[in-house]
């Protein structure tokens, strides 16, 4: 079964399949701007903290376009990019590394210097992918049932994923292999990306609410919990997608193994912990409404953190493309 | 402010408000039978373990009716209802109790006495709001802030509430007091329930997903837990809505005491533990759409559990209308 293709570069335009739509729609868009990429970052339509470093690598050739041999509006543009989400490190990092490489090349040259640096960004995460399954699946037996927050897979990354990664190789490889689907709230990321990649490929799972998670770990259901993250501070705190904090006390309390599956570019090494994550707070109205359905009164205060930090001491293991990681980690 | 009207006897009819409308729309149901009753409970119009239980009372003279005189007829109606829904033992306990006390009179009084009995239970289940809110206040300090998961005010009694009624009892004496509300998937209780009782008394609250609780717990934002009860096993372990197990886990992580707060008809002290606490699985549905939006593919396999079981060790303490209570638990 073949990757998804998250994000790709085609007749000059970056395209992106629309994750607000799945699994209903597998809609593409088409963008030719860095406002359109802006937006669909922002509203989530790519989503995860590879696919957006990534996208917004690609982001950098349309900022280099749109400069005309300008390089102070080259780098604003680059720098509009970069900022349209603050926790997720890979974005920055990414956008850094194709401006410096496109800036090191002519100005005529910039937009396909940075296509080229993009597409190799886009190449590394898909081998990133390989090799972070690949050290995954030391530490998922045979049969394995995990537990898993928040979309992980194809769709989070260039195509490979990083910990639902892990599952979708045991999966290739004809492991037994079946998953407990945090829903993931509120954008529902579990409940609309993991069920559709999961289906894709025939990989069993059961979907349920966020506060299921508790009670399935402490049933004994569970063989170990595989997680992604957005930032990884020096000391292993690791800011992920809200809610993982609470599924890693309750795994620490059921006795199971808990680790974050993330490529190196996510570790954060100038961050000596994790109160120095930004945490980024998003819109009232994913919280008052999920798509067309009104959850709460129209005018309902809300509190909308997009991520939590869970601390270093209840992560077994952190599995980068080096292997099983622990801190103090080497540059 | 005056408590809410969750359920009545009007005009030889049960009348409920349908909280499944809520907040959306305020729906009276006026039910005539005990089929329209167990299909009100099912979805949950009416729900909460005590406005279950006086719920439950009423549908007692409803079976009566039905009977015409025979015995055997009114104590299976009456069963039905009792069946309704397995885990709250208030229930089982209220329609056991008015059932006996209308057949102790005679077959032409038993809807009569049924009415009666209910009604008492219904002016009791006042009472104790009360008294526990008395009690609940001394654990609360002034200014406080609370956390809490699911609906337990006035809609999930006869009108005065279990721990939100705490929380509704401080606003009324003036204190200065703030929720953090959990939404509380799948049925959202407290993303529409919650708020609805809190902004009619001009409570000011947050919304946040039930994911957020954790971090909200560890940032020390949060005062005190106060949470309901579906059933309460004699050593301390408390049922309650999926998702309060976690939120017991992050409490104690951030050192935030945690109070259940339920009357005594909600402690089964046959029941040694939490572990013979029977758990619903309530339908695939609730999980795969949220109200009128579908939240995941249409055929998603789906774990639902309505309740987990919180571990006695993980409770600061059971306010019960005799106090702030321990086990073992007097009789």
């Amino acid at each position: 079964m073949s990757f998804v293709q998250t994000v790709a570069w085609v007749d000059e335009q970056l395209r992106l399949i629309d994750q607000t739509q799945l699994p209903d729609k597998e809609v593409f868009l088409d963008l030719s701007t860095t406002d359109e990429l802006i937006a669909a970052i922002r509203r989530l339509s790519v989503r995860g903290a590879p696919a957006i470093g990534v996208a917004g690598a690609f982001g950098v050739a349309l900022a280099a376009r749109q400069a005309n041999g300008d390089e102070t509006e080259f780098r604003k543009n680059a720098e509009s990019v970069r900022a349209s989400r603050p926790t997720a490190v890979n974005l920055a990092w990414a956008v850094d590394r194709t401006l410096a490489f496109a800036l090191n090349g002519h100005a005529d040259d910039w937009e396909r210097r940075a296509v080229e640096e993009a597409q190799r960004i886009l190449d590394e995460d898909l081998d990133l992918s390989r090799r972070m399954a690949e050290h995954g699946l030391t530490v998922l037996p045979d049969p394995a049932t995990v537990l898993t927050h928040c979309n992980t897979g194809g769709l989070a990354t260039a195509g490979g994923g990083t910990a639902l990664g892990v599952v979708l190789e045991a999966g290739r490889r004809g492991r037994s292999v079946s998953v407990f689907v945090d829903e993931t709230r509120p954008l529902l990321q579990g409940a609309r990306l993991n069920t559709w990649e999961l289906e894709r490929v025939g990989i069993p799972y059961q979907l349920q609410c966020d506060g299921a998670a508790a009670s399935t770990l402490a049933s004994g259901r569970v063989d170990v919990v595989l997680v992604g993250a957005d930032r990884i501070a020096a000391n292993g705190d690791a800011a992920n997608k809200i809610g993982t904090f609470a599924v890693a006390l309750a795994a620490r309390h059921a006795n199971v193994p808990f680790y974050v599956v993330a490529p190196r570019s996510t570790f954060d090494l100038s961050l000596a912990s994790g109160t120095d994550i930004p945490i980024e707070q998003r819109p009232a109205e994913e919280v008052r409404s999920f798509r067309s359905a009104a959850a709460a009164p129209a005018n309902a205060r809300v509190w909308n953190p997009a991520f939590d930090v869970t601390p270093a001491e209840f992560i077994t293991g952190w599995i980068s493309e080096r292997g099983v990681e622990r801190p103090p980690f080497p540059t």
